[in-house]
């Protein structure tokens, strides 16, 4: 539905200003089933920005530009008090209040939404008017028709003021190119207060101090510093203009103050007047920095110095090009569209955060400098130790590093290594420590430039020194979670374990005897809250009892209940470390298969499904984390045939390519990689074993380009909706009827060939050596 | 009361580990009357700490250790949620919650209390407690039988745990030593939840980040980053311990971990266990740095780097010494206590925030670095510009560049000086914007070290730039503040009036003709609000309309209201730039001091008085700034004796040695130092004129010591209480009829001699040439 609206030109785009842009547009698109047709080209990033009826869901992503891992991420916000969808942006709306800085892709909760700009006509009236009320402030009407976004591009028709806004971006700096209609004089107004709904109870929003600058006749720097999700966040920016401010009122409050040199506040505004009777084209760059303004004129200087809006248009652009060409794929124009967007919402975050001379904010409030110029953060990850950091140690492994070492730095100043960290800072959303796997896989599968020794004391020290949300010595006391100790606990139960797994595969590279042992103890504790009887993990008390009533279909939140964001139906699967032992506990291969029938086939819906639930098919909710590995796990019991056929429904029916594209929240990448790595035919179950279990591929053909020049290819015969079995596969050329390859097989380079047709081969991976090893390292050193 | 507890010596005094220390108090105390007698010895940090019965007030004051303008400020504090005393201890509490490192001296607002520390015995318990409850915690009782204080020193006995406490200070460093009973183990808590009153609605006190890390057995490091009454800061900290730590629990909430290496949160705690049994003297010191913990670190290695506690009493009480040598006096003992006592207060801050490498926080809340290692912070302006400052500029020029030169980095990064600057940030409490008088005066007396282009650049912007509480846009306008633009706009107008006229003089200086006419037109705008009819300064509204109904006994306080925490009463004198003109308005001498008689004996007071008003002598509050000139008015209308009747009453009935020897907050030294400047017998009516108006000095003679190297000395005989008049002056031996002298005559350095008797010279000071210029600056350059 939005994908041809994409790139389609627009009438307007005759127009000379537009050419080079339109052409670059023209390069991707018209042609973009020949063979050089650019990847950029697929990306719609209108996926998962809206959802399209009662019975769909948003993604919560923002659809306009940002560089690969860029900070700034310039986006329209079609919310005044931005909440929900924490993207700021509603495929919905139909009004835009202005363009922010910063963004988060597909998170469950907002911030961020730094600098807002928005170009008007008129009078200059109040902008510190009740935000509450629609239509207030500046806020125009928009269609869809009038807007259009690509990487690094997006462009829409301001309909109140008919005003063209045109942005782009470099990692640092937003650009925006805004054509007034003739015979009028144009403003920008900048508004400071523009924040997550400061009315939400759960994390209160407060904008604690803000200053607007006019330095000169064409320049603009002030920062703001608030509490929100994020702790604490500076935000210092540098604003030039193409054309000299001719006139200013700078509000506080309601306030206004006309051409004064500076105001301060928390309230701040400012409305700019351009003589754009003269020459109706716009130009404006900001650049923002977490340090300071100094650094935001350092940022702007290194990467945007000029106005050249169609060069960094192109410049982005291109950079997007070389970060989707590691994967190439062929396949159905819906799939490149779903595919690419996908890669390109993966490679949104996690974000640098350091300035050009690699000055940054470290967790500790303080400002350090980062030799490399590289220090990442938003981290999601509860949500992409799962798929999207497997995605990342085969597609980026130098970024993997460059996040390794900046979640180190977290160890270093804070004790620990990130939760969840949002603008370099720990906010303990969501449980588990789940940055182990991350950096045990990384180091395990070899990447280069982590040191190995201080990465392994930062994990150990995660996983030994008591924290929020990890009790870790009620954890050795009672070898449990006790829900009377810690909320949550046969969540946190089961991924602690996990987590623990990790530590003692790196302990073990490491030839770390005592801890390794100490650490695989740790890692079966799941066992000790099985309850036999109902056949489930169930919580249990400091006493040892079990919590009763108990009912496997009801939902728990974010604490109060055992479970996280789910039920004990969707927890139950949560031992990907020894998916043997969690068989075997139930009764064997039949017993297990049985259940994870029920699971995909049990539709009795509670009352009070968590929110974060979606996407159902019976129990499983692909809308939510915790069910994603679940459809592979039928491959480890003899029934290969269960695990494609589910994976290739949830393929085929939870993923599209419209606005309500996603079955629930993007998550900073992780959905869209579980389509990445499934639509090729595989998935990391255990993201740190180094092992993926095959599914069912939608793809043609897939070659990854692998950080170690070897490339592997994917193909597939008889791929369809109705055609996903497996019927045989070959690994470089000879049959293959594992239900798994590993981290070197695609090291070394290869092919996989997948011949699907319509009914299972019931037969292919139910072999005795079909199943993974349980703990060798199968990657490449 | 107080003034023979702080240095009569205790019987555990005996001991040896106190003889040090005892030996410098001996030494500082029992020949106080001597020649060579130290001045410290007079210094009393008791008062002001507490009111003695209903009828009394409290100073505010902190009674612990601090260096001269130090950054750290070490006291005990009574309050587990300080709010009101500001200083969080009152004399009239019977516990002691712990020893925090920072305070305010004299303040209506309470603000910092950071890093407490507490020393006990006993079960360790949970620290997170409800810390409402009187006795919760680790809360002591006390006697101020068992607690002594002096310059660089504080020691009391905490009776529930038998602990001798002692505290010393240098400027980034806290020093304590704990005494424990015999057979005992000794714990030490660490607070970093203990701050200003959350609940208070007035300013929302928060804690958005802690940590505690036990580093090894001997250290502890962390932070907490805040907002409350400062709208950011950012506390590091450095501690070590004298002994091994033997076990630690560190409380997050109501969780406590037990040897573990570090703890985040928002309500933090540690309680760190000390095998005191074999020895039972514990030394903790703490260095703080609002930078880094790094920053910190290298406080403490440069200032106390080993642990030679007397030493650090004694270094600490030499800087005292050397300060409060500035101004030598003869005097009785109580006179002398009243007034080293005021001295040490008003040395007490501004605080230099820099740490000794330099690096301090700007306004904009990045870290900038001083090269000369000062940025000075606590700028409680709408006091302090009247007496403080001018006090500083005669006693301390060197510091007085460095106030001048940290506020004119305000400017810098935040587009205007500061109005009450804390922690290096702006927090726009009260009116005006007076640190114009401050810097003007400085330049004015020739003050070393001051950019003046560079100075007026900064003066004028703060003068003509709109910012909170300074609509100048709409004082240009109107030629008042309207009521209805901004309110407690008779205040404002009224000393924006005063500040204008200081910037005309810097203009005038510096050949700036037209600005120099146009602030003087400015410095005039009181006219505009003077209504004929009732014969006081009173609120109009942008019609021109006077507010009605009127009533000049009406209190206003901090909006809402046209006067600033007084009545119309109170602010009718304050045209301290034109004393004549507001004479003339009135209808000349007769009628001005009779308007003065009847303010002075007007005792209706009304049932509203404002909370910040208090030690009345008929309307005049000599607790809150707006009266601090008016006794010296009838100088400047041919009654001089009344200045002298009135003056004298004030310093004899409105001062005492107690802890409730101020009538009111003592205001970051504004109190003190008027008191400094009558009992010498001169007073800075117009603190930017160089011009010092004569009253009725209490001292036998006093010793200014400035920083040209030439004293000046005061003489007076026949002072006591029913001697206060002025019989005839002598200036350089010669006689001077003349109510006034000048910064000119101070710094040529030379001798007045004051002789007073029981009843008026009527004719002493009335003669034509008695009163001083309006506008010649007669200062030393």
């Amino acid at each position: 539905m939005i994908s041809s609206a994409c790139f389609k030109l627009p009438d307007q785009f005759s127009m000379r200003k537009y050419l080079t842009a339109a052409i670059m547009l023209l390069t991707s698109s018209l042609y973009a089933q020949q063979k050089n047709v650019k990847l950029t080209s697929y990306v719609n990033p209108f996926i998962g920005t809206g959802a399209v009826d009662n019975n769909s869901l948003a993604g919560s992503n923002f659809p306009g530009p940002t560089t690969p891992f860029g900070f700034v991420q310039l986006s329209p916000d079609t919310e005044d008090k931005p909440d929900n969808p924490a993207s700021g942006y509603d495929y919905n709306s139909h009004t835009i209040v202005g363009f922010s800085h910063t963004h988060l892709s597909g998170t469950g909760v907002a911030d961020l939404f730094d600098v807002l700009l928005m170009p008007a006509t008129g009078e200059i009236r109040s902008v510190a008017g009740d935000a509450k009320k629609p239509g207030s402030g500046y806020r125009s009407a928009y269609s869809h028709q009038e807007e259009h976004a690509g990487p690094g591009y997006y462009q829409v028709k301001l309909k109140d003021y008919n005003i063209n806004a045109e942005l782009t971006a470099t990692e640092h700096v937003g650009l925006q190119r805004y054509t007034f209609p003739a015979n009028t004089n144009g403003h920008v107004i900048i508004d400071l207060d523009h924040s997550l709904d400061k009315s939400r109870s759960y994390w209160s929003c407060k904008i604690i101090g803000a200053e607007i600058r006019v330095v000169n006749n064409n320049t603009i720097e002030g920062y703001r510093i608030l509490t929100g999700w994020a702790k604490l966040r500076k935000v210092y920016f540098h604003a030039e203009f193409s054309q000299p401010i001719v006139s200013s009122v700078l509000f506080s409050g309601k306030r206004g103050n006309k051409n004064t040199a500076v105001i301060n506040g928390t309230n701040i505004k400012a409305a700019l007047t351009f003589n754009t009777n003269s020459k109706s084209e716009l130009l404006v760059k900001v650049a923002l920095s977490p340090v300071s303004i100094e650094n935001a004129r350092i940022n702007m200087k290194a990467e945007l110095s000029g106005w050249d809006f169609d060069g960094i248009v192109k410049q982005t652009s291109e950079k997007w090009e070389k970060e989707l060409d590691k994967i190439r794929i062929e396949g159905t124009p819906v799939q490149k569209e779903i595919f690419y967007t996908g890669l390109y919402h993966a490679f949104t975050q996690p974000n640098n955060m350091a300035d050009v001379n690699g000055d940054y904010q470290a967790s500790d409030l303080t400002i350090k400098n980062a030799a490399d110029k590289k220090h990442y953060s938003t981290f999601s990850l509860w949500d992409t130790y799962r798929a999207a950091h497997p995605l990342y140690t085969l597609t980026q492994p130098e970024r993997t590093a460059d996040f390794v070492n900046s979640m180190i730095r977290q160890y270093d100043t804070y004790g620990y290594l990130p939760i969840w960290q949002l603008w370099g800072d720990e906010n303990y959303c969501m449980i588990g420590n789940h940055a182990i796997p991350v950096i045990v896989d990384a180091i395990l599968k070899g990447i280069k430039g982590i040191d190995t020794d201080k990465a392994y004391e930062a994990v150990k020290a995660s996983s030994t020194l008591n924290h929020p949300g990890s009790p870790f010595s009620d954890w050795e006391k009672y070898q449990y979670i006790p829900e009377d100790v810690q909320s949550q606990s046969v969540s946190i139960t089961l991924e602690m374990a996990y987590d623990d797994w990790c530590v003692a595969q790196l302990a073990n590279k490491l030839g770390k005897t005592d801890d390794y042992q100490h650490f695989m103890k740790r890692s079966s504790f799941y066992k000790n809250l099985y309850d036999v009887k109902s056949g489930f993990f169930r919580a249990r008390n400091k006493d040892g009892q079990w919590l009763s009533p108990f009912n496997p279909l009801k939902y728990g939140g974010n604490g109060g209940n055992p479970y996280t964001e789910g039920n004990a139906w969707q927890y139950f699967w949560y031992v990907p470390q020894n998916v043997p032992d969690l068989i075997s506990i139930v009764g064997g291969n039949k017993a297990f298969t049985e259940k994870l029938d029920q699971f995909f086939t049990l539709k009795d819906l509670p009352g009070e499904v968590n929110g974060n639930a979606s996407g159902f098919i019976g129990q499983y909710a692909h809308g939510n984390e915790p069910s994603h590995h679940v459809a592979y796990l039928y491959d480890y019991a003899g029934q290969p045939w269960k695990t494609q056929f589910y994976v290739a429904k949830i393929l085929n029916e939870l993923y599209n390519n419209s606005s309500s594209g996603y079955s629930g929240n993007e998550d900073c990448g992780q959905m869209s990689s579980w389509y990445i790595f499934s639509a090729m035919g595989f998935y990391p179950v255990n993201p740190a074993s180094g092992i993926y279990m095959l599914g069912s591929p939608v793809l043609k053909q897939a070659t990854l380009k692998q950080g170690n020049g070897k490339t592997f290819t994917i193909t597939t015969k008889n791929a369809s909706a109705g055609s996903v079995y497996i019927q045989s596969v070959k690994l470089n050329g000879k049959n293959y009827d594992k239900t798994y390859i590993t981290q070197n097989d695609l090291a070394k380079g290869g092919t996989l060939e997948f011949i699907l047709g319509k009914k299972p081969n019931y037969k292919w991976g139910t072999q005795k050596n079909a199943l993974p090893p349980l703990e060798s390292f199968s990657g490449t050193n």
